[in-house]
């Protein structure tokens, strides 16, 4: 079936209190943003392409933070914008899954 | 590749200020709580199984509101509860497509 994103991604941005973690507290609203913009600079968003969401919790708190691709269904973790970067350009750009960052 | 989810449903509950249109303003939250609510009393919920998200503004907002089924993506828009039930019963639980309100 022909799918309405070629990728959908979503990021965790639940924000929980401390002490429990969660994905917010570790940068996961500004990254979803800095992948946003990217993904709109390099001329791949919308329909037919590529789109960047935020999401409440994806109940994965042990690995976060975390974001999934689907429909691929590819889940990882990432640390700062070089992963997020890495993610976009071998992934959502060229189809290669990132093996040191998927969970 | 196996799914960490079987269905992982999206809601988009964004919110957006009169005039503009949202899926917000047309029940989006209040059924997506209904919709998590329903599926871990019918037992579905968790990894291997269904998980209910809300997420940020999917980018349909003609057709809303919308939420997206993954990683079958299948998109769906919605009036009420009976709707909701019935993507819960055919859908998530029977693998069943709800034409009458696919988009």
């Amino acid at each position: 079936m022909s799918q309405y994103f070629k990728h959908h991604v979503f990021f965790c941005c639940n924000q929980r209190q401390p002490p429990d973690s969660c994905c917010n507290n570790q940068g996961a609203s500004e990254l979803q943003a800095y992948a946003k913009s990217r993904i709109s600079a390099l001329g791949l968003k919308g329909k037919g392409n590529i789109r960047i969401n935020k999401a409440g919790c994806l109940d994965r708190c042990d690995d976060g933070p975390v974001l999934v691709v689907y429909p691929d269904g590819v889940w990882y973790t990432y640390v700062d914008q070089a992963d997020i970067d890495e993610i976009i350009s071998e992934h959502l750009q060229h189809g290669r899954i990132v093996e040191r960052l998927k969970i």
